[in-house]
């Protein structure tokens, strides 16, 4: 036992609720919590559409303030319950949890309507502890691993998608001028990467036979290079895969640092030492 | 022989012919409901085109009764020829039998020309037995394998993008308002998923420089990601392909208990041990 | 020396000139021919721009005559330099080669601009003779036997894609009807392909708020199966890739025959038994 | 000591400075240049948007001056520094960088605002120097590898793409005519390669029943072929990745012979043989 002072049992038993999901009152409080985000999600959504919001309003009100109370006590709660909270507080799940909820208590104090929304719209940020789901799935490392080598490369690919988009943005502005919408350079560069990327959306297009013959070899071109990024995924995830790895599927997280990936037969916390409680 | 009562030796023969495709019969009878499928298919196609419907009533009403009464006497019969008729009717395919047929019926008895048109439809889904003829080309089996290994990861990133496009769409929004035609939050979602998918529709599209730029930047990451699922897919598809398998070729069916998989020299069903009649 | 009678030497020489491309003429022949081919398909391309087919009417007319006489003195030389002329006439390229002199003739006895033009643009074929300089390529042997081996599954592939799209349009016309042009069955099929397909023309589009859900869905559908023809693809040319070959480099083609892939150091055609001269 | 004659020893430092990477000095170099080029590309850009340009005349023309003078100056110390001027100047960036500085000094003598834009717009290429990072990420050598090995097939591909779209093209031209905007060859083949890339703009459409049917095979192919190039790069590079490199990560550069890819422990040019000042 690394401990320095004993923590309270009810704080430990409030921990694995909150920050785990290996017993059943840690999975009911994960769904629920899910639910809620999703419903507040459904929320912003709606009040954006002015006919519901003007019909629903105080329904909207008092929605909103529900979820934001709810929103408060987890909050507080997760503070509580671990016991190094600035591990959490400044974690980006921890200031994501923040901004959902300070929103509507600024708003009740200095009002604005439309500014209070853009605020709010904050609280979609939730919606990532979602992909906390994806530690169900045993493969996932492997494709994160994948994604993390192709990074840079793919990185260093879009560059050079986008000088490319520059140089033939450039070229079109000269070529087609006023005629086919290309009125400025910024703006020719914009509709490069919407023909690049095969978007395509029309609301800009060539109408000279030379603006045309230079979009169809772009189109071409992109679609020849839209298979390096592929290329790239493809072979790093079929080298993860061959690997032979260990699967961590040991939802435990540390009650005092926080700290997640721990193998599965792990009973103290590999990054502060002090015990999980399995 | 593990057979409790032997079966007639005529619901043997029709059982070979309606369900398997080994003899000269049992291949003529997939092809010739193919041929009737293909036709219903293209009626219902055919009658949604007003003019159509208008000019050949009665030509479409006769040959809607005709396919109609085929069907049902296919369904009769593929319950008469085997042995477990509730291991047919409660399958996929056996639901989608009755659902192709039964339309017609009660349409003759309630009415209601529009609501009739909508349940007919239902018949479409019989077009899905086409796709039996998959079981011909051998390697097939890999391709089912690699997507269902495929599938959970696949699920997962489409998961991330619709995430991504929530916030995105909320992003544009913000920035778009109302004249770009990003009205509200539900519809700025839809339009961020018409571009990272790179379909771009047109019909809603940034106008203001930020909104542009936002643009540019999702379609970029739109391009950038689409490299993520196919390198799943192919990654699976060279390990499943690496693998040496027995490909199964045999297309009988046992006329017991409808099992399909039969290895190439097996006399009995390896599911309810009842003989298959080669 | 298996030949039944003594080929003329004029023969063998102009053999050698017109079907293959190992010596200088051969290599000179093969060019000007492209040349021309490639002159006779901006013509029929700029024909049909109606300015231009006022302006440089006489023009046209002209050298749609040169370029008629020139294709027709070399299908006469084709077939006279061949030792069994059916062998080449009743070919792919044969057939094209008269196709593509034919008209010309036609049109000068029965007129008719319209009907002319349409089955002038027959020429146009005789470009796939381009793809011949694909020979020069090594390695394009392995992706033919690549694409070659993977034309089944994709066409199975292709084939559920377009069950999808019959299901989901008919599911959009039920939804949308009139409001967003999907008018009848067929053309919301069509909607559908152009979707999943993230082509995304735009002039057709879903408004209804119900519509424009079931369309991302088709849409982040589209975007996680184009993963699938991809990995077959990928994995099939890999395969093919790892093997290792030789690479037929012979340019040679059978004076009897006609036949075209030989080992490089055949002399006898594997064939019909000819001799090749080298 | 294989030089000739001493080269002065501020010569060598300003070499280092100027062409390397490894010391303080040659690094801030670097980002102090793509800074100014960045600028200078954003003035392009601005400068194209006519509010822009006439609210802001002066300020473009002063910025226009600094930016030419500072290339100006870098030209000039990096033909000093060199000690074979002619290796740097008649090279792709040589050239790129006194196209980025003369048409300021012609524009000055020669006048005439649109024809200055133009060339102006020249100074873009030099944008092309960003892609100079990219020798920071180790493995980009085995992604340029793949590019090179995979780019005759991928050539050879787009070719037959190419010719596809010709021949649907004129056949699209044929079925649709003026109807859906398909007024010319050259225009319809135009939109074929919009179509088969997927890019689908929308502004010309086909509305005939047949022009659409055949659109759809059009689209349906371009969704299957897609996965060529990618197969081919994805390959290719899983071939560069497995095969085991010595990366390069030396950023010094010859300062007689501008040559760059130097082992890491090399001492001398492996060009020239002259002495690296490491």
């Amino acid at each position: 036992m690394k401990e320095n002072r004993p923590t309270p049992n009810w704080k430990l038993k409030l921990h694995e609720v909150i920050y785990e999901a290996d017993t059943p009152a840690g999975k009911f409080f994960d769904i629920a919590l899910l639910v809620v985000i999703l419903i507040s999600v459904a929320l912003v959504m709606l009040e954006s559409v002015p006919e519901y919001f003007q019909k629903y309003y105080w329904q909207f009100y008092v929605a909103e303030w529900i979820i934001t109370i709810i929103f408060t006590i987890e909050y507080i709660l997760r503070i509580i319950s671990i016991r190094r909270p600035k591990a959490y507080i400044f974690s980006f799940y921890g200031i994501v949890d923040l901004l959902s909820t300070l929103p509507s208590y600024i708003g009740f104090f200095i009002g604005g309507a439309n500014l209070l929304f853009a605020i709010r719209a904050l609280r979609l940020l939730r919606i990532f502890r979602i992909l906390k789901i994806s530690r169900y799935i045993g493969e996932s490392n492997k494709l994160k691993e994948a994604l993390r080598n192709s990074r840079p490369k793919i990185i260093v690919f879009l560059f050079a998608v986008l000088i490319v988009c520059i140089i033939a943005g450039t070229l079109m502005h000269l070529v087609e001028g006023e005629t086919g919408g290309f009125t400025n350079i910024p703006l020719s560069i914009y509709w490069c990467i919407v023909t690049l990327t095969t978007v395509g959306f029309g609301d800009i297009a060539p109408v000279t036979p030379l603006g045309r013959f230079i979009a169809s070899f772009i189109m071409i071109t992109g679609y020849g290079i839209i298979a390096v990024p592929t290329g790239i995924v493809t072979s790093e995830y079929g080298r993860a895969n061959s690997a032979v790895k260990n699967t961590i599927k040991n939802s435990q997280v540390c009650p005092v640092c926080n700290e997640q990936n721990h193998l599965d037969k792990a009973e103290f916390c590999h990054n502060c030492g002090n015990k999980l409680n399995a």
